[in-house]
């Protein structure tokens, strides 16, 4: 079952604002109305606050707990991201936060879904 | 002969705007012209209306069966693409609409055709 | 419904034995479990008898004809391949024929099938 | 010799806006200075204007033939990039032309002309 | 639990070998070390005997059920490949018969496992 | 038209056996059915006779002009490949040839053709 | 130990902005929790002020040197991007720096960080 | 020697503006430091002046000479950019110009430099 | 200082021959003559006896820490091959194994080593 | 002017067979006939004989040396081949030594040569 309380967090080491991007290879949950498992890539992509306004990164292992815990979930797509951008906004109030799910998909279709939290800042927009 | 009617619609699950993208590769439909099949790929990317303004998500397993609808259709690529966007568009109402087709073509060209509803929201914008 | 009669044949060009593939990325049928359309990509690869011999080569048209007769005919993958090997042997009488049958695909399994008549020839296994 | 008389069009299907690419991977022209032949690929993407003001999309097979209409004749890439552009505009009178020639090269040195009409509209601007 | 209970077989279309191949790409189990689950791709490729022999081929959704039945499964990479080969061998007494597993590693180690049984069949050497 | 007086041989620098691969990359010539252009890669391997022997090596801006000579003639795929294999041989004499013809293809069928002369060396079996 | 007192600097050759991509795909630190070895790629963008206001950039025997320091330091990676930003702004003062670090990561999470220093220059963002 | 002297200019064919990119894929010159040859890519992308403001484009085979004059030249990355951003800037007087070189480098490290000259135009912005 | 002492074994699960490969992407050593680092990829590949004679596999764990235990070490390619066959072919007595070791290179030129030890079984030939 | 005086050689560090491979990127040498610089990649496999037979390695260094000393000299792709098998053999006297250039080519055709000394060693063919 989701657990968010799986989800730890460490304090920015900066007070300039930076962008940290975490892909996670390896998600999988269930299909609530077949019953089949669902497998996908989960990308988080946020700006922590400053140091000095208590700004948090989530922590990475306590991250990799989390998602795992969706392993045998009932889950739409659509559920699950929103369910991840709202769990991690809590945990780190970031001033920025992209949450991309990448879906293998069934019969011929395959779907993306984002959401997000806050301003996108100026660093990933000049990629 | 494409079936808007085996469109169906569930509500969104968030009250903040988000975007869903659905890659629909095995797409097929007839050349009116030559009666030979013709071969595509039919993106849809949409952002739902929020749940309290009664947003609405298409149905991954009803939009296979409507793109299927086209099979046997003598059809050209503008007619197929402007169709997808019309019907989604009545079904869902969303704030935003982007289909893209991309065929296989014939005779060394292909082709890609894009009709937009509405307009693009910041989280697409900033991929 | 497959029709081996849309397949025409003409006289190969040379007395030297030679190596002849066909790659026909836009193969559909139908499951005939499901109903739902599967797709794939049909290869030829086959070595025509010497000129002399009376060997003969597939009409490239006519096989694009013959391989679209199976665009509403439920039918199993296996099925398909021993079919279009059986037809094309029939209709060349080669020295070799390799049918290999590529299957998008269906709940995250991909298929590939092959499906063989005659020996190999020299010039194919030096690729 | 470049013959846009064999460029055809027909309605829009659209009363809304919508963009169009077609790419025509096979296109080969002369080199006027050392007669030997160049190869590259043509890509259109234009926006017609809606079908009330008359607006009009170029025919497929017409735009084949026209662009096999430079096979024999000595040109530059320059040129060639903008008469496309022009005889294009010319038949369509779209919201947006944009041509891009890429061409295979000579001597180690690659090439790439890209010539517009008109205002670049928001659907292709999101993409 | 791995269940091979689970597997269905269905009669061999042909009198002559031919080879399938089929490709798994959402497996997942259990690491019975760490706990923490472990993704890969596993492929099958076989052939199976002659129809008048009796021959049967595995069932396409059987096997997908099949191979689901190790999610939770606490078990080593060499033991899923040949617990695999072995059921899989029993199922079908192929004339040939290869498991592939193919995983995505920990700690920047990628394993891939193959399992024979039987003899390789002449049309796949020749591919 | 085909034209093999354009082509010329200068002698082998080497008295050992050695492997020579040219691959075409710009090849054009007429579908003598449609009229339409065919495009295609032309590749040859040979392995020339040693010098000792009067072994010699195609030159490679005649084979340049040789194959420009190709590009207004109506000929099948077949054919232009077994016509460069004999020209070539009669011009060398070589221990080994290989030529493949890649084509692009029509209406969703790409070919690839390959006519042979003499013994594959172990030098280029041993890849 | 990271050592910023192995960087050098040379006076950039021009008055006019321009834009420089220094990427070291051999980077290695430790990780400071597990003691195991991360491996990643850190890419440096900067613009140096121009000559006449006394504009350096890095040299490059310097940086790899300095980059090399880090390889068995315990150090996070949001640490390290963060320290090469400052090392560097330090040493250059420049128009715009952006450190961005990819790493292979751990456990099914690869992450990407990135830090900048700066306004992006016009060069940058017209790529 | 870097010799401008090679470069020639044609007027260009037309009064709108356009844009063009020429990628030079095997350029070489040599490190002043250690001697050893470098290797890179030279890209240049130019929009010239219309043809009635006496507008002119660089002439292919003139450019391919000036960039084969830097082969045994001692010269640094940033220099080279520079350097050819000045002359090519001076031959043709753009409206807009920009030189990138992408560098194999050494130890590790690949570099990319890009130096303008103008503004860039709409046409490439929009890409 | 590199360590055999490390590698740990456990008893193959199986009385058939497989194959197992192991490939570890992220290697370092130290080159013994320049002090720079050298990055490479070590692949294992290996067919351990069968259980009922006493045929082992390396522990993935084991196999990584040994691996690391050459981080520091001043050693050449060829050595760092030989020296991994030794240390495995000692712990496992392998029916086969073969080392591979793809270094990043320096000064343009990348390097393969292999070595082997014992008879290449048909599952790994047949692939 | 190639220059072999430039090649050194160090004892092999084994007394079984393996195999090596270099690929030098970044060779350049000069068109006889047109002054132009060819461009292509140097590929060097050898086995050197056992250490208790004298074996010996050419070493990297000054392989880079020699492959630089045809920077300026005018030299046949084939010429190029056969010098560098030649050469190499005298240095080492290897079991088995394959010499690949394969050149970047012009007026759209590229060449790969192969010349070879010796048997193909074991390791090799079961790669």
């Amino acid at each position: 079952m989701p657990n968010p309380a799986l989800l730890e967090a460490f304090p920015t080491p900066s007070d300039t604002t930076f962008v940290i991007e975490h892909i996670a290879e390896e998600f999988t949950s269930v299909c609530p109305k077949t019953g089949h498992p669902d497998f996908g890539v989960v990308t988080l992509r946020f700006a922590p606050r400053p140091a000095r306004d208590g700004g948090v990164c989530v922590e990475l292992k306590s991250l990799k707990l989390y998602l795992q815990s969706f392993r045998n979930e009932g889950i739409f797509y659509e559920a699950v991201t929103n369910r991840i951008r709202d769990d991690l906004a809590r945990l780190m109030n970031p001033l920025w936060l992209l949450i991309t799910t990448d879906w293998r998909g069934r019969g011929g279709i395959r779907s993306v879904i984002r959401a997000a939290h806050g301003e996108v800042p100026a660093e990933w927009r000049t990629r």
